[in-house]
């Protein structure tokens, strides 16, 4: 079984494209949020109590909606949906916009994902660079499909988790699929200041990306996109800065 | 100029605890959420206004209430509240609770001082191994003196980003410091399953954190943190598995 789901919510297109895609491969079970989660990152839902109703999306799919969060999505599929645990991978998306660079420290996308790698599941998040509500998903579920169709060919896997980012290109333009490290760049912030309805100051995010990356250098997602191909970039969730631990050992001065 | 934020809200004592130790170094600039936001994860605030406002906390200290998510906190606090550009260090905590091993992934607290850090701005999260609202901070201000003390005097620093956990051991019983990295270990769940006064089935996250460590072996946090020592992991917002890059070069195939 294929468990699929996203953060742009259950009636987002890019999740219509996903399921498609899943459903050539393998029985399809759909856990996705019952509202946008856009920039969610890996926040779960602790304070509150979920809920899961069963909706009706596409034949033959077995489809839910939950009131929280894509991870929760995940946390909630593996625990409560699958007791027969039939789940072999997980895939996340089509995401509606980037989650290639520092986006994916934001990303709710690929937070479901994480979270289903984290326990042991094999997974891929999946994102188109446009951000349009009726995007062209074509090359997008072309690329989906074939390095789905590679990744379960593989006896054993070199990687569980998986941030794929497709350019918004006609499938006959994309060049091809490059294997990358994350892109170095931020976000640089312009918050649009207003004053509300009831004469309240508001600040609203807005902002530009900003590249730190050689254009040239193949190596980073940034530049793999750029150049028209889509770009696969393993990763993980152990955040450890390993090289520095060397540099650190000051701290540990007994002056407590 | 010492950003401090945090994830459990601008009433917690924990923040109090954090404040009165940042104000023995430099003038205090704090901004936090307005509510309580722990697993908020790196969430940040897209669809949204969202709103500061000042608030009395501290004799001699600048503080403001946001009703976004921690990492909003950061983002608002840099781009509205210093255009002087003061902020040198930001430091979120001190946190109800641990956010050492994968815990680090969940953590509104973590996420706060992450986006400081990407920003450019050194950042230090701190969390005190004790969920309760009237834990004994006191072992865990003299860890974060300490700590704050030794990485204002370097004149340059290895590390941008560290996440420390503070055993809940009296002052006098904290062993000492050790630099660690992110032990291996994940929350198994255990969700409340239950029926809400609607009639509607309700599931409400619960679980119980599994260590993959060896206990012995103390390069891990977890195993440092059992000995009884504070642990500091140096640690990035780059999720790259950079080890496997050349394992995957199998996608790269020209099958589009």
């Amino acid at each position: 079984m294929i468990l699929v789901t996203n953060d742009d919510g259950i009636v987002a297109p890019g999740i219509k494209a996903m399921i498609e895609v899943a459903a050539a491969f393998d029985e399809v079970l759909v856990v996705a949020p019952d509202s946008p989660q856009s920039g969610q990152g890996h926040a779960i839902t602790i304070l509150d109590p979920l809920r899961l109703r069963k909706v009706d999306i596409m034949s033959g799919v077995t489809a839910y909606e939950c009131s929280g969060t894509p991870a929760d999505c995940v946390k909630l599929a593996k625990n409560i949906l699958d007791p027969d645990k039939k789940i072999r991978l997980c895939i996340s998306g089509i995401n509606h916009g980037s989650n290639a660079s520092i986006n994916i420290i934001y990303s709710g996308t690929m937070s479901a994902a994480m979270e289903a790698s984290l326990e042991g599941t094999p997974s891929i998040g999946f994102s188109l660079m446009d951000y349009k509500f009726d995007a062209d998903f074509s090359g997008a579920k072309m690329v989906a499909s074939q390095i789905i169709a590679q990744m379960l060919s593989q006896t054993k896997l070199p990687a569980t988790l998986l941030n794929v980012n497709i350019p918004a290109l006609p499938a006959s333009e994309i060049k091809g699929i490059k294997v990358c490290r994350q892109g170095r760049g931020i976000w640089v912030e312009d918050y649009k200041v207003g004053i509300d309805p009831r004469g309240e100051t508001y600040y609203w995010l807005s902002g530009k990306f900003e590249s730190y990356e050689d254009p040239n250098d193949m190596t980073s997602d940034i530049s793999a996109l750029a150049m028209g191909y889509a770009s696969v970039v393993p990763s993980h969730h152990d955040l450890t800065q390993y090289d520095v631990i060397k540099d650190l050992h000051f701290l540990e001065n007994k002056l407590l």
